[in-house]
């Protein structure tokens, strides 16, 4: 495989996080010669948050995840991550390989299991071989480093074209504050695969329950605005420790939260940057929407239509079908409000094609790697943004000739 | 443009509807040498009932025909439909090329306003040039015959493949009671074109309020239980007309509703049938659900899945994506109540893949044109079928190629 045209020109320089170590090693359920497991260890101390899939048919693993961050505890914490195999529509015995890996961390690492949290990601439905995962876990308490996140970053890809992260380090009363996140996820399922997996991590103070709506508010804005094909994993994860090392309390601290969102933002990107067959990246920012859930509605039937995704992979200026998204959408519209931009181009406005428009103008917009569609409703002031990429021929390749 | 895989071998021979005449002529809307209007009268006392799409961006004709069907009337009816111009997106002159149209076919025909009922369907955001059409009322006028209705369906057609029509004669009290219905429709949406037009006549007698009321409660189980991209067009029409010639009474007799219902659904797997780039008709019935809703709810969830549509399409038994499918569509599900059958071949149950599945009896399953994908719940009596196709490389290029 290839790797994606929209992929960053090179792996970004990440902060050590005090509090964190990484290992990564091979146990053999991928290909012999690739790593698959990574194992982080978080310092006594460290809240610990998450936002998961909602699919009914979400993974042992996810489950497992939701029951623990209900659980307080000031002990030390580690994240376990396997690529290779979902454990998901496992069954019965998909809860028994979480338990089994959840121990033998205890064992080995002395950390309580109701601190130890897993993911897996990869084929579904095919039993996961976690004693080969516990094999190598002296081999990953050994190689603790803080230095390892970008070996971890590479240990949690399945079909991911480049390893995806991004940190920041941000000055506050005068300390600084790190953030350092991972991500994998190349369509939101990959072929068979189980799919995006986001670990996120800071030296910064703040309380779990703090933690916990800072992430889910912002993952609201960043992860739930992305769309590669419409399609929800069955292991979506995204978790966020944040240590205290530095002692600075982060708790309501705008500098902090911008921080963390431009990381997760930035994640965010790069997973639609890397999604099956994309050639181009394109952002659907709606505004003038009655309200901004509205908005949201109108962003992704944009941005998941078969037709506006077929177009922009034809470099096709095809504004009829963004007219067609809008209203089948079910969000208030009205025709003759409507205005469209591509880029800075007035393409529709007053319920027809802009008078200044042409075709020329609009097929030469397409022609670029960076699409942006824009569509005021004229109704009120509800906004929202959407990332997504094109709909190619590489895609139906990766997804429907698989096997052959 | 080669004729679809999935066609049927010959057009039906359809019955004659007395009541109802129909032309069709050449207004050089679409290409010069291509039939691009229809014209169909209706005798006096006809019932018209009809269903429209719900987009908000519908087009001006769906608009006034929307307006109209509220209006009683005994008088003659007129139905007047274009291809190669959908009139959607045309702002106020959208609305004008309406009323021209329906003042002509007053002028030339002697029908109320009132009872004229017109559809254009084609390329979006055009003026549509409605003075070619008036040019060939007095055409379409004198050229009216009962038999031309394969005519008509003909003269509708944008970038469909094969005319579509469908027929039942049934015996109601010892006389005969006959259906005859067209549609065109290729994709939720063709390329630029604005879509899904339908036209049913019978020479039963049934009262407008009656026969909306079947039409409507038909077109849930039929027309709005197909998809092929998931997208929705600003055009979709379907209209009925109710002679009463035969002076048999359907009102609430259900050989007429079975044949009816048969009618519709012929027509719209024909409309399926047809669906861009399409090789794999494919029917997902699911049972088990809590509700009726829930279970067209996780139907829609399957077919629309751009991940399941090209595993199809790749003739792989992937059934983890119908899982995934089945849990991301936010109905009710439990993963160790869920049961998977393509056909007769038991894949999943209890969460897990059955033990007597084997690939190969899966990969041999989808090798076949007619894919049935049965998905029970296992939680109560809902239950619903979906019908689609595959997503295939020749759909992307029709709808990304399309100016290449």
């Amino acid at each position: 495989m290839s790797i994606s045209p929209l992929a960053p020109a090179t792996f970004p320089d990440l902060p050590a996080i005090e509090g964190v170590t990484f290992a990564a090693a091979s146990a053999g359920i991928k290909k012999a010669d690739r790593t698959d497991v990574m194992l982080a260890l978080l310092a006594p101390g460290t809240s610990v948050a998450g936002v998961f899939t909602r699919s009914a048919t979400r993974s042992a693993n996810v489950r497992d995840c939701q029951a623990k961050l209900a659980i307080v505890s000031e002990g030390p914490a580690a994240i376990l991550v396997n690529s290779g195999n979902s454990n998901a529509f496992t069954g019965k015995r998909g809860d028994d390989s979480v338990d089994a890996l959840c121990k033998a961390v205890t064992e080995i690492c002395g950390i309580d299991p109701a601190r130890v949290f897993t993911a897996s990601t990869g084929v579904i439905g095919q039993r996961l071989p976690h004693e080969k995962i516990i094999a190598k876990l002296e081999e990953l308490h050994a190689n603790q480093g803080a230095a390892n996140i970008g070996i971890a970053a590479k240990a949690i890809m399945t079909t991911d074209t480049f390893p995806k992260a991004a940190g920041e380090t941000i000055m506050i009363d005068g300390a600084p504050v790190k953030i350092a996140g991972i991500a994998k996820g190349s369509g939101m399922i990959a072929p068979d695969m189980a799919t995006m997996l986001v670990y996120i991590f800071t030296d910064a103070q703040i309380g779990q329950s703090d933690l916990q709506a800072l992430v889910t508010a912002h993952t609201d804005r960043t992860f739930n605005c992305i769309t590669v094909d419409s399609d929800t994993s069955t292991s979506d994860t995204l978790m966020i420790a944040a240590t205290g090392a530095t002692g600075v309390d982060v708790t309501d601290n705008a500098d902090f939260t911008d921080a963390l969102h431009s990381v997760m933002l930035d994640l965010a990107h790069q997973v639609v940057k890397d999604g099956e067959g994309a050639t181009k990246f394109v952002t659907v920012k709606v505004t003038g929407a009655s309200t901004d859930a509205d908005a949201k509605t109108v962003g992704l039937a944009i941005a998941n239509s078969p037709l506006v995704k077929t177009a922009i992979a034809g470099e096709d200026p095809n504004w009829g079908r963004v007219v067609m998204a809008v209203g089948k959408s079910g969000a208030a519209a009205d025709r003759d409000k409507l205005t469209i931009h591509f880029g800075e181009t007035l393409v529709a406005e007053e319920g027809w094609v802009a008078p200044s428009y042409t075709e020329e103008a609009g097929a030469a917009y397409m022609k670029q790697e960076n699409i942006d569609i824009n569509v005021d409703l004229g109704l009120g002031s509800g906004s929202s943004t959407i990332w997504t990429c094109d709909l190619t021929h590489q895609y139906i390749t990766i997804n429907a000739d698989y096997r052959s």
